[in-house]
């Protein structure tokens, strides 16, 4: 059996601790790991596998030893300056920065939806945002079935998609509550405890964020409908880990409820927690650790010809970042044998 | 100057405290305050203008000595029985509870949107559900001059709405994070701190809940379009006061994006907070202690023809609930000179 050299660039930040975590559970037939990190965290002794590594420093050498696969989770910059040199090298590099999604030379790759765009690669894979993962395992087994004419999405996200500074401006407003102590803020504008911010990533010019941008750009090619009629709205909400969605789509066809919730329960990826009057619906406090997207409160919408009303919940660290881009890599190796 | 008796029902509820705040600063031409509640709280002391007043229990015969107008926030229950009696001793009440918000004899009333309908009043008026008073105070101005077509409701609903024991829940869940201490939850089916429930009254046989049902009726019958298409999904988040809301609206006309901000700047009630390369949107702990509506985030959505994306922010426990009542109450003042 064919064994694989794997790195792991970012290794020391919050999606780079959980890629840590599902390769251990994942057991994928690589016979060496490399852990990568800034200068600022290299250095640092970590335990895998019940082995110890010290994580190297990423330099424009790092790839001459030759790695077959190597998922980027360090920024974009970082992922800008080094998966081409990775690439170079014969590497293929599953990036988890939005810095070369929207190029139509990559590959945009949710293992449940396109995995057929794999084979496109010419070294780059770029994993898509996490908001975005986990509304497109729901809709495409709909897509496919019914044909998606419009979608609304509005998200409640989590502060651990913004990165330890976010998790810490959580914890600090929590710590803080009852006391009339100031605490700096690291991330966000305002404080995230006891607030909601409709406020992710930069703003642009035509009054959406980068996220509303991401989440409606990413969905349409995803999904291969580059002229999809998408919107968001997307929200910081004080809540540690997993988002929500709230998703209300439009299609073409008509359907029958049943038969949809049916299709979506047979889809892959996809775990239907809906049974509303033993108050079974999707949390965010039961996708944490989890790699499917949990779909509920599945509703026909009564204000178009055809339409439903979904609340979709993932663990936006893993299947919306680590788990991810690792299923990438899983499926590459499944495919080379 | 004409003076009025008013009786607050439910005084010493979360609403009935921000009542009496509410009326505090308003000075309305009011020379008798009556303040009702349960048994279980009756005998209660309170301040009030500087006065001490004891808590009443609100019994059968408690509207025979006469007054003008009274504010129930007691419950649907306590509504169901209590005003209807009231009403036929001449008291005109403004109710906060759902009972009578669907009757057509009704009018349920946000004053800058359909003052007009108080006249028809039988001795009870309504007081729209919190989630519905904000919205239609941003969708009015907007319907007047655009019609609105349809409108796609998120909402991001604070504890406060929930009454005391939702707010217990999240502060309980506060205090305890970080320990290994379990507490019980005195009023939602799973912990609210940390987490998003999709799930805010009870579920109806057609899988909404009866805080989407409210929503999408009270809309209809506050802007007088029984046919309006309207959608919603109601979410509880971890957030103590002040309502969030990510409307989605469709128009049969077109507009100037300038055009319909200057139209919303200029709406009675609602400030615009719309300026994103500052960072100045509406958020949930800047709404707190206004009566005003918070509209921000305003921007074309490309997905339809003619729409935009709305974030409206207000406080839910006042907008929300005592202070439109009181509004109520001193709009038919103001009718009366």
């Amino acid at each position: 059996m064919k064994e694989y050299k794997f790195a792991l660039v970012g290794a020391t930040g919050v999606v780079g601790r959980i890629a840590r975590t599902v390769l251990e559970e994942k057991k994928l037939p690589i016979s060496e790991y490399v852990f990568f990190a800034s200068s600022k965290s290299a250095g640092t002794e970590i335990e895998f596998m019940g082995k110890k590594y010290i994580v190297r420093e990423l330099k424009e050498d790092s790839f001459d030893e030759g790695f077959d696969f190597a998922v980027f989770s360090a920024g974009g910059e970082t992922s800008k300056k080094f998966s081409p040199i990775a690439a170079s090298k014969g590497c293929v590099v599953v990036d988890n920065s939005s810095a070369f999604r929207m190029d139509p030379e990559v590959p945009l790759v949710v293992p449940e939806v396109n995995p057929e765009t794999i084979k496109d690669n010419k070294g780059i894979i770029a994993n898509p945002n996490c908001s975005t993962i986990q509304a497109v395992v729901a809709l495409k087994p709909l897509d496919d079935k019914y044909k998606i004419k419009r979608v609304v999405y509005s998200t409640y996200q989590a502060v651990s998609g913004a990165g330890i500074h976010g998790i810490n401006d959580l914890e600090n407003g929590i710590k803080n509550y009852g006391t009339e102590e100031k605490y700096d803020l690291e991330k966000f504008p305002y404080p995230i405890f006891n607030n909601c911010l409709p406020h992710i990533d930069v703003f642009l010019d035509n009054g959406y964020t980068k996220e509303e941008e991401k989440m409606i750009n990413e969905t349409r090619k995803i999904l291969n409908k580059p002229d999809l009629a998408v919107t968001a709205t997307t929200v910081r909400v004080p809540v540690f880990n997993s988002h929500s969605e709230s998703i209300n789509i439009e299609f073409e066809n008509d359907f029958e409820l049943n038969d949809l919730i049916e299709n979506l329960r047979n889809a892959p990826g996809v775990i239907i927690e809906d049974d509303v009057q033993n108050n079974v619906y999707p949390l965010a406090m039961n996708a944490n650790n989890h790699d499917e997207v949990f779909v509920g409160r599945i509703r026909r919408d009564f204000s178009v010809k055809s339409g439903i009303n979904l609340w979709v919940v993932a663990d936006n660290t893993r299947k919306g970042a680590a788990s991810n881009a690792i299923q990438i890599v899983e499926k590459m190796i499944e495919m080379d044998k």
